[in-house]
């Protein structure tokens, strides 16, 4: 499995050699319980630091339409206009958080629920309006994560649990995309431990052929990625989910797993978890 | 202004002497922005530890009322079913909490967002059903507060905000009610701080002639409070309140002032803010 074991014996032996999980989870892990039940157990049982980030899903939208509130799309992107933004904070920081954070606490992991605002851990610009104006939402750029203060959480014993939101340093609460929160957290802290960061989806991981789950890929580093990308092997969704993952690791990060939630357990068991990304392989 | 100086001391110089504010504010404080405002930069300009409590706001009911959700009441006790408990997440948890957190960022306050259920901080027992049943309200008892989380937390640098939910451990958010939440985390810390609690409400503090803002009471002790309440010049709401401070202070913490949080800045000033209770004068 090559540096796969690598992976396997920090997270088996964590003795000070200070490893980190950062792992992402999105909507089809959180709307479906027994998946939800499931990974928060496996991500419990995994030793060294770890950080979860989740999505929003399906809550969201069914609260907003009973309170009445129309998603807003400009040219098919979605707007967080001020109502939106209500919603987002009561289900993603709220319901969605703090019910993870109870359930982990549960497994026995001290797990603490937070937005960017929190901690000042992420402090996101609010995107400018050009041709159109997204509302409230912030862009994360290099210096929007505070590692310092994530470390002092995480060294105090607390795991910390981020929903999609972060703040502008001025009292405003703005929403951002949580794969790039992740990978932003991965890259921040990565100067400080031995990250791993991990994408949660519906599938197994990267797929040769997308109709085959048995056509994964276990593990994959640029040069192959560059090649299967050339001869759109790879292509449509996956394509930037990836140029995201390598750049993550050009900048520091140990590597990047794509797996099904289900097969998180696999990492603690010294067996397979969906597709590695790393530099050389 | 006797007793008043040690804490007006404690405020200017913490230097190690390791004190802390445990401080209430209820729904009056929350639903008037002005208020909250002011309130917020006093919290943030007030020296040493400090933990904030928040109760709910009117927010929570038009919330409700908007998802059709009607207020449940059993012999005039509200009562908290599942669907009340999950606007009170969104509301409490989400709404409220985080966007205090964000104001107090913007004043420079390393403020972090919470419920009970975070770093396993409150622990409660849902009540049990006797006549009535309460739903899904958790109610504290000696053991439920976490200090030595409470204090990692703040002594690596955060200043907790907590909102009126509790968990029972096993996975589920419980309804707390805030002033009770304030009162046990005043008790439990008291061991490890020079605590004192206070309550901010819509008055100056205990007053003589409760029409006349003018009568207020600066200071009073247990003896001069059995004797005002045998004379029934302190009575109906303020009894209950003024009962569960006198057994805060008989349980270890150093004074309770009620107050009105427009005042909150006196105590950084070294003017009398509220009515101060103590075990003797």
């Amino acid at each position: 499995m090559g540096k796969f074991d690598t992976v396997s014996t920090h997270v088996d032996d964590n003795n000070g050699d200070k490893s980190l999980f950062v792992i992402k989870i999105g909507g089809n892990v959180i709307d479906n319980s027994e998946n939800l039940y499931r990974f928060l157990k496996d991500f419990t049982a995994l030793k060294g630091f770890k950080i979860l980030v989740h999505g929003g899903g399906k809550v969201a939208t069914q609260i907003s339409e009973t309170l009445g509130i129309e998603p807003k799309l400009i040219e098919g992107r979605r707007i967080t206009d001020i109502e939106t933004l209500r919603v987002v904070t009561m289900v993603y920081a709220g319901l969605i958080n703090k019910n993870i954070v109870a359930q982990l606490q549960r497994f026995g992991n001290n797990a603490i629920g937070l937005t960017g605002a929190d901690g000042d851990f992420i402090r996101t610009k609010k995107r400018p309006v050009k041709t159109i104006d997204y509302g409230f939402v912030g862009d994360i750029n290099e210096r929007s994560i505070n590692p310092k203060n994530i470390s002092n959480l995480m060294e105090a014993g607390f795991t910390p649990v981020f929903c999609a939101l972060t703040h502008d340093g001025e009292g405003q609460l703005l929403n951002t995309n949580a794969d790039t929160i992740a990978s932003a957290l991965a890259v921040a802290l990565a100067k400080l431990y031995d990250t791993t960061l991990i994408y949660c989806f519906e599938k197994k991981g990267v797929l040769i052929d997308i109709n085959d789950e048995h056509s994964l890929l276990n593990e994959i580093d640029q040069q192959e990625y560059m090649k299967l990308k050339e001869q759109q092997i790879i292509h449509s969704g996956m394509v930037p989910k990836m140029d995201n993952a390598f750049s993550a690791i050009s900048c520091g990060v140990k590597a990047v797993i794509i797996g099904h939630s289900n097969d998180l357990g696999n990492l603690k068991k010294n067996q397979p978890f969906g597709t590695r990304l790393t530099e050389n392989l």
